[in-house]
């Protein structure tokens, strides 16, 4: 299983992406659910990916080699989207008939954000069929994957308004109440932090040995049960 | 959409269940999920639904009416629990095959918990197929419906010795953030208390005007936003 999460800010973006993969519980690996694509100065891309990895690992090839010149082209957020939902429609073509002869799900979902020269910072929810919609003020941020866990606290605290530190904290502890609830959510957190028109990428691999998030997550619990505590019982 | 949960304490149980069904969002109905069965000083049962609305009705007439006679005879809460299950079956046997033809699945899950004197409280998570699993120390809460958005704070919260009025705090808790994510889950909330030995249950219904749920609902929100903005941002 996968948990992604993606906000957009008027400060910025911020992307989180768990790294766990596994086809049954005997069989869990670690792989990048993140890709970033960074021209320093003149445009940062960054992607999500959720489902079926091989699905994934093609989009990204394609965008890698023969669509990313076009990906590097687009004058706009939008229209690289566009180049993205091209490539998720080009694998469907060439994978997905042999995909349902193995009773397979053409299962993918991507987000997809970042920011183009000359553009505020934009973000993008990604289907299977290479159609998508575009976060606005009234749903600032986009989940894919095991998302009903982290939901809440995202609901609660974030906002446009929010600061990219302020939406990182939150997202973080977004994927502390993933991976408390569903095992297949793993550590490391990858995080891509993108401060509006600086046009790079701050990133972090967030593991096990990472003192902020451990101290964050005894924080959060501890915080958690003192609020729980001093709340009247009912009569 | 439904949202059911049931605590086993040491104490006593806790069960709380929305009320909204739907069937498509023009579509919005109330119905009771939690039925209670109570001769007091001698048995207290209670059974939340999720699923299919005339399912859970099938059951609950049957256990009503033909079967009424064995649920109240089951000399402890195993032998009942099997009693239920028996009518979960009873109807599958009538209604399933009819479902079949519409492509309807057979979708229905319970928890059917409480205490007959001589036995401790125990609690059941009983299935389509009539089959059940009990809670245990480990696994002192089952949840039925949407289950996931209001996973986080039970598994922080609950454990085996918390206090009635703990858990009924902390499921009030849970709806709100169930609620909160997922429009299809609606007030009122139906709650049943038990403590132990006293064999009999206190019933409340929350609604809109409940004072105290509204209380706890600002509290824990502004509790939570203190506590998150209380810790360090990212470095």
């Amino acid at each position: 299983m996968t948990y992604g999460v993606g906000i957009l800010l008027e400060g910025g973006l911020v992307f989180a992406s768990d790294s766990r993969t596994n086809a049954g519980v005997d069989q869990v690996s670690t792989f990048r659910k993140m890709t970033v694509w960074e021209r320093p100065g003149e445009r940062v891309l960054v992607m999500l990916t959720a489902g079926n990895l091989s699905l994934s690992q093609g989009v990204i090839h394609l965008l890698d080699n023969g669509m990313g010149e076009r990906l590097h082209a687009a004058a706009t957020m939008v229209e690289a989207a566009r180049v993205v939902g091209e490539a998720v429609r080009e694998v469907e073509m060439r994978d997905g008939e042999a995909l349902r002869r193995h009773h397979t799900d053409f299962n993918l979902s991507l987000i997809f954000g970042g920011q183009i020269a000359g553009e505020r910072p934009r973000l993008f929810n990604i289907y299977a069929a290479g159609n998508f919609i575009e976060a606005s003020p009234e749903t600032p941020y986009f989940q894919i994957g095991e998302i009903k866990y982290g939901k809440p606290i995202l609901d609660r605290v974030i906002t446009q308004g929010s600061s990219v530190a302020q939406a990182t904290k939150c997202a973080l502890i977004s994927f502390d109440s993933t991976i408390r609830s569903n095992l297949s959510v793993g550590l490391p957190i990858d995080l891509a932090c993108v401060e509006r028109d600086q046009l790079r990428a701050r990133r972090r691999s967030v593991g096990e040995d990472d003192a902020y998030f451990a101290g964050l997550r005894r924080h959060w619990s501890d915080g958690l049960r003192r609020v729980f505590s001093e709340m009247p019982d009912p009569g």
